[in-house]
């Protein structure tokens, strides 16, 4: 069972300046790295910002995986810094259909994984195609990384669905526009996460954003929790630029007692659920 | 859209005392419907305790729904007070069988349904024989009612099926046994319970017990959330007993919108779902 540290980095991006955000994924990538980080995420939509005017806007913005200008960055992130980075990609369509809401898993041996959102948000279903294959579950040096977009981890088929497919560490690039919370409260996005952690126990890594983008302000949520569902670091719920991290040990996550008699995965009744 | 006071009684019970158990039901009952309640949750387990010695103890506890004097109480009290009671029960088996983990629906038409704990908890597997019905979801006037048992809440699935089948307001007997809580965290317990009705959209009344019974001390977690997860009464958690009420619109919860484009329910991509 091997230690590894695990990066959040809440970044205010900027939507339309792909240059800039590139600019504030690296420098916060080789900060994380600096500070011992060996899995770091990045938010959602990373290269494009999130509140496109139409979707000729998302279009226009979108890149392709391969000979993207971002994921060539992180690329070479990746194999300078020797780490494994997770991040959200307006990624191009293919055959020229609507671009994807897409998280990338790479790390020094290339591109290992691409997601493409399957729940979409709000006005996303005017601009972008869903997805349509389940979460990734990649088996890395580090452990056996997942990942998914924002609103998909809302729903709990989905990440069980990881969970049962071997999941240890869930990667979730977000963008949780903010919403009213009550005093005293933590944000509903934050607590869905908890509960989806110790549900399926195992690690997510939720890492949203900063800034306000065309009159959108976000929670800032970002959050690395543990498989007992309490959080390892964060949640910041605050709108600033701020890395989070938390050593953890992703092999954790395949243990799935709950004391002597309970296992999550075990304890299941597949045969009665009708879903 | 007709507003309904709903309450749960967090009650401290007496393992093998039935009498007192029943009499500090019908105490409870009493007060939450002077106070205003309509509808009233119970513990789990609420006429036998929970800490066994044995199987054979909670045999000897165990009492049918039909001829039970806990049941018969309980049905006394909702036709003189005029209101629904939810209460968990160490039921009867049938044929001889092991009892049931049980929580029974009923108002002043008399017993609405009886529910049988599908996912046992510890020792439970010991003592109890499981149920293999899905949460009954029960038209009443004052809203489409649910109920599971404790452990059972754990599972999104399960909650996810009552929701499917237009459970506004679930009721959760629970005996929430208590695990170290980390400082300035919510118990686990309570945090997925929000989640569970903020992914749904519904109502939940969980009911949790106090007191130290055979050295095992509880949660205290009893709480009342609304369809965005955000508590309306409660958490209590505090070893005491406590009845907490809140006024709510069961129909709210039949609106599974999320802002002008997402539906929880709708969004979902079941085709793609292996579960």
């Amino acid at each position: 069972v091997s230690e590894v540290t695990v990066a959040c980095c809440q970044l205010a991006l900027r939507i339309g300046e792909p240059a800039a955000n590139r600019a504030a994924c690296r420098a916060a990538v080789r900060e994380a790295a600096t500070r011992g980080a060996r899995i770091i995420v990045l938010p959602e939509l990373a290269n494009s910002g999130y509140v496109f005017d139409d979707a000729a806007e998302a279009r226009h913005l979108a890149e392709s995986v391969e000979g993207g200008e971002t994921v060539a960055d992180w690329l070479a992130l990746a194999r300078e810094l020797r780490v494994t980075l997770v991040g959200g990609l307006c990624e191009s369509g293919t055959a020229g259909g609507a671009p994807h809401n897409s998280s990338v898993i790479l790390d020094e041996s290339g591109v290992r994984a691409v997601y493409r959102k399957v729940h979409l948000w709000d006005r996303e279903t005017e601009v972008f195609a869903p997805g349509s294959e389940p979460a990734p579950v990649i088996q890395t040096g580090l452990g056996r990384i997942s990942t998914m977009v924002c609103y998909d981890v809302e729903f709990p088929e989905w990440v069980r669905m990881a969970a049962l497919r071997g999941a240890e560490l869930l990667c979730v690039p977000t963008n949780w526009p903010r919403a009213p919370v009550p005093a005293g409260e933590r944000p509903l996005d934050v607590v869905r996460v908890q509960a989806a952690a110790s549900v399926n126990r195992l690690f997510i890594a939720a890492c949203d954003r900063a800034g306000t983008e065309r009159g959108v302000d976000w929670v800032g949520g970002t959050v690395i929790v543990g498989p007992d569902g309490y959080p390892l670091a964060g949640p910041v719920c605050a709108d600033r630029t701020v890395t989070i991290l938390a050593p953890l040990r992703p092999s954790e996550a395949s243990r799935k007692e709950l004391g002597p008699r309970n296992d999550v995965l075990a304890d299941r009744r597949p045969q009665l659920y009708r879903l």
